[in-house]
């Protein structure tokens, strides 16, 4: 019976009371048979019990590449740093693996030709995105900064894993300041060789964005569960917030950029930067003298004097509500400030802005000399203060001033600021 | 012309061009009338600007105390322990201070006495919530567990600050376990002496709760920025997710336990435990020896150093997405469990679960000796570790299988969690 089928290849199990779907896995207890669901989940099914196996599809082979077409009018740069979105089912253990070349990603979403033609394929590394960290950003920064000064490239796809791309979007926002052209960042929740991955929506819909006039750093992905439509996402006003939800990622305290559709419409909902013929420099430098704190409740001040003997020189504190901290913590916050420590203030909350005046902890607060960043998210905070902070000819007082500066829209100084909708 | 108003009076002002309303605040600037709008924020009016001003309301006076009906039928208790729901606003500087009695709270909300017989109200402290620790827990449950015992009690009110509320219910929901009454956690993000209060409707929802048959730990608050309704939510499923909208809380992982209307009506959504003539005893016992730790992109392993140092006992670490760190935290993570220190996973991204056998990364931490808290809110599982580890008789090992068992809810094993909806 198992002859047929081999391992990596979507069948259907029928057993006397039902039938399943789904990647037949490597199965290490003898006599079961294990299989990878579209929801995701691994089923075992006793192989006395299997009444029928069907092969619906055969496991792909990722050797055979996509052919690329160079029309040379609609050409953009795809950038693969690793992730979901290029790995593949590891039938051994029903997790994933890296795919073996960027190729293999393409193949597998043909469509991907007729929008676009990809004229390079970069890989500045291949990491699970929960490995990046600011000399990451820094080098995938430099193969970008190419793209955007080549005129015959019409804008950037990067494909990242989604633990730490909203990290990422924020650093190339700061980096790369006012574009001329759209960088778009996208991801997937599922891995790009299974049916149920959301990758080839995400993907298309970048496509269309990477075309379009839109010159931000942007993350494109699902709108929401239905496969119909993507969000267009300002890359520092974005957050994770489900872990494994296709439309994990939020604006937060403003509002998408657009709609894209499958069919390549956009509907914009907003101003945005428009694409440009301006040259491009990279201004990508961080210190990795830079901490972001959660305060909790009864969180003893100790924790400042490890940062400061450490010789931090910035701390994104993620206060209560509208800026708040035990009062216990204001003294070793003084004493912080006074040795030279940079102390922002971001909410918790994440959702809403930080207001000093309302209760005497903020105002002791900002008298104690923290920069209360409003709006910005806590993620956001930390990229720039670290990036700030990595310009060594700024001073103390200049990063202070800078931290509440609107660069680039990391501040969203509207009224009311909305929730999830 | 000023002479007809005083500070803290609702008035309206004139000029050529508009009319604004507010409270009269003192106003530290010659020549300028500062008025707190409805909206919360403060504008400045030229004097000489001024046409006309009319007195709409004159300021509260706390010395009028409600009277209170002793019918003892619908008995609760009322206990304040501060925050801005027992706060009036302060005319000097705009900001919020306390009510110089709890009554004068009462006495803003004359409709509660129709609703519930107020037998007493205890102030066990009155603090801005942001000073609350693990003692302060204790010493509220202490006050809670004799209304509770009391059998002429119905339910029981709690007015709390908003900044760590919903750490207070998750640790109320730990030392009570499986309640025989409603002990119904409320608030306000405005302070009660305002027109715009959300205080009335919370507290009015909260008191039919209390009389209710929903023997939980629960918050009782807006459901939407419109006065309509509250949710009833449970205690250690909650999150404040905005610093400033009175629909701040929001379940997390789980539906609410039901809608309340102004009108006392009670829409139930899923099942909860019901009143009961138990006898409850308080198991309030804390290790402050817990840490909260967010991990950011780049994260110095130092800091578990830094903990390990310290002696501490547990730390719950706020991992990205399915549960993940950077692979060179994991060593230093070997090194703390090693030493006696329970490491603990929860997912920053707040919504869904961790999933540990997905990706390499997870499988690593698991083999290390992390705990892998599914769906449980970060700040749920760092006062659960606290609660305990606060048992000095339970080894370490009962307290890694302890911070994997359901006790109350702390969990949610349905399959599909959702978002914000």
């Amino acid at each position: 019976m198992r002859k047929q089928t081999s391992i990596g290849d979507y069948i259907s199990v029928k057993t006397a009371k039902r039938e399943e779907k789904g990647i037949l896995l490597e199965s290490h207890e003898p006599g079961i048979l294990l299989l990878k669901l579209d929801s995701g989940y691994n089923i075992g099914i006793k192989q006395s019990d299997v009444k029928k196996i069907k092969l619906l599809k055969k496991a792909g082979k990722e050797e055979q590449f996509m052919k690329i077409k160079h029309s040379g009018k609609n050409r953009i740069d795809m950038i693969i740093t690793g992730g979901t979105i290029s790995s593949r089912l590891d039938s051994k253990t029903g997790g994933v693996k890296s795919l073996t070349s960027p190729e293999s990603l393409l193949n597998l979403f043909p469509k991907l030709a007729d929008i676009v033609d990809i004229r390079k394929i970069e890989v500045p590394f291949m990491k699970l995105s929960e490995n990046m960290e600011e000399k990451d950003w820094i080098k995938l920064s430099k193969v970008v900064e190419k793209s955007l000064n080549d005129k015959d490239c019409q804008g950037v796809i990067i494909t990242h894993g989604t633990d730490t791309l909203h990290y990422t979007s924020s650093a190339l926002s700061f980096i790369f300041g006012k574009l001329n052209k759209p960088v778009v960042l996208t991801y997937s929740q599922r891995s790009s060789d299974r049916g149920s991955s959301d990758a080839k929506l995400n993907l298309e819909c970048s496509a269309y964005v990477a075309l379009s006039d839109i010159a931000e750093v942007v993350l494109v992905g699902h709108a929401s569960i239905n496969d119909d439509f993507c969000y267009v996402l300002q890359g520092n006003k974005v957050r994770k917030l489900h872990s494994s939800r296709r439309d994990a990622f939020k604006p937060v305290n403003c509002r998408p950029i657009a709609k894209v559709f499958p069919s390549g419409q956009i509907e914009v909902f907003r101003n945005y930067n428009k694409r440009n013929n301006k040259k491009i420099k990279a201004d990508a430098v961080f210190s990795n003298k830079t901490a972001l704190l959660k305060f909790y409740p009864g969180q003893n001040p100790e924790i400042l004097e490890h940062y400061i003997k450490k010789k931090y020189k910035g701390i994104v504190i993620e206060m209560f509500g509208l800026g708040h901290v035990s009062e216990n913590f204001i003294p070793e916050i003084k004493r912080a400030v006074k040795s030279g420590v940079i102390i922002c203030a971001a909410s918790q909350t994440i959702f809403g802005r930080l207001d000093p005046y309302v209760y005497s902890t903020g105002r002791e607060l900002l008298k104690a000399g923290v920069v209360f960043l409003d709006d910005m998210l806590a993620e956001t905070a930390f990229v720039k203060l670290s990036w700030l902070l990595g310009h060594k000819n700024k001073g103390r007082e200049v990063v202070k001033q800078d931290m509440l500066k609107n660069f680039y829209g990391e501040f969203n100084p509207r009224l009311g600021v909305g929730f999830l909708e």
